[in-house]
């Protein structure tokens, strides 16, 4: 039987419009498909939680990143699903992780669908900020200087494999503070990137909480509260950060750069 | 009484590292806060369907748009919400919108949380296409030539004010086929982009079925899907499309260009 797991490139054919000719070729594509995680602890089966539109490839590393950012750690165990009802194209679309204990509360998504309420519990910049994470493992060594800051974007680049088939994707890297490139994840979506780099160190036995955090997009207020959740001390971002994203870095105490590259570093926070 | 509605872009104080040096400036960034939605329909009162991150700036649109791609249209009335138990920094991120009638069903997001569910919905590739919107108003006119497609990119770009400012803001926009753009929005979250340029046509009394959206960045699932609910022709982004965007679009009958310059356009469907 052959292996129906899907990839990260999916290739596909293509017309080419450039300087009045037309031409067909084969193209690679990132792949996207939508991972659907199932949460179970002692005393309870396995529900649906969360639908992450997501690159194929590391799936646990994304399941035990997210579960890691939302606060629900530690997890005993992580599987694809392989229910009798799942269709053969779903079954590795499908993870369950197991808790240790049952989580103090299910994550609730700031883009959610939380039809029956009118309550307005996520509503204004003061109440997000109020809302940030309280990581337990917080980073307390050294930062990066701003000389090793502008080189990790390149450092970054050079391990977008992904991004070289198919120029379609997102990368996160963890950098100690001299620069080294501890662990690097590509996706489509960048958040789930920046759970897969939390998630590859909290399977290995390490520490999420470390020197640095590089994404190769911009800085939005969600990257925010992952890198502060898993206890970064830097984030650095390749392209512009909002004003969210400032604030919440200022208030949970992330140092934040933006627009950065080997030329220039912009730093948001004191 | 100070108008307390947040402006689209935030000023704030940086460090900026070049070449050895280090200086203190103003620096602006792109506003970013949630939006709550509640919606309203005759025999029910307005309750919370949906929060976003978004950029404030055109939040009717949003609203109208959001409705619209959901397939929850017509909209009767779309107002602030000014309940008392509103913080005065809320007022401007709470919008309620009644509909004329009740909704077929409230929308269920592919990255929802839906705790209390353990039948997979929306797993795996064919489910998610066999989901493809089904609009009333589809686009039967002509089809941008590849050689108007190729200009698009530059044309929203010179309409891209808040992106001069902060550099980190998506935008998106309606053109005819012969590449006359009609409507252009800008927002930090692309598919809020999206949502406001039909929101835009539907609260002006045009049709979003249009020839041609342009979007600045990449193209996702998530936009073909709101492009075929709109009627949309042809899709034309600057950045890659993923696998499932590209099979969406070819199983809704969207027209759709990625890596889009004035140099080439890459069509990846027939």
């Amino acid at each position: 039987m052959r292996d129906r797991r899907p990839g990260p490139v999916t290739r596909t054919r293509v017309t080419e419009f450039a300087d009045g000719n037309e031409r067909q070729r084969e193209d690679r594509l990132v792949t996207e498909e939508p991972l659907e995680i199932r949460l179970a602890w002692p005393g309870r089966a396995a529900e649906r939680v969360w639908v992450t539109m997501r690159t194929p490839g590391n799936d646990f590393d994304l399941v035990a990143g997210w579960i890691a950012h939302e606060g629900m750690g530690p997890v005993s165990r992580i599987a694809y699903c392989t229910d009798a009802d799942l269709a053969p194209d779903q079954e590795f679309n499908v993870v369950t992780a197991t808790l240790e204990r049952a989580p103090a509360a299910l994550p609730q998504q700031h883009a959610s669908v939380t039809a029956g309420s009118s309550a307005c519990g996520v509503c204004g910049r003061d109440s997000v900020l109020a809302a940030a994470p309280d990581p337990r493992l917080a980073w307390t060594g050294p930062a990066p200087h701003p000389d090793v800051v502008r080189q990790l974007p390149n450092a970054l680049r050079e391990r977008q494999r992904l991004f070289d088939h198919t120029g379609g994707v997102h990368a996160a890297g963890l950098a100690d503070a001299d620069g080294n490139l501890l662990v690097v994840r590509e996706d489509v979506g960048r958040h789930n990137a920046v759970d897969k780099v939390t998630g590859a160190r909290i399977l290995a036995g390490d520490s999420p909480a470390e020197a640095a955090l590089v994404v190769s997009g911009r800085a939005g207020f969600e990257l925010v509260q992952k890198a502060l959740a898993a206890g970064i001390g830097t984030m650095i971002s390749v392209g512009a950060p909002t004003s969210l994203a400032v604030d919440l870095a200022r208030t949970g105490g992330l140092s934040l750069y933006g627009f950065t590259s080997a030329e220039r570093a912009v730093r948001y926070t004191d």
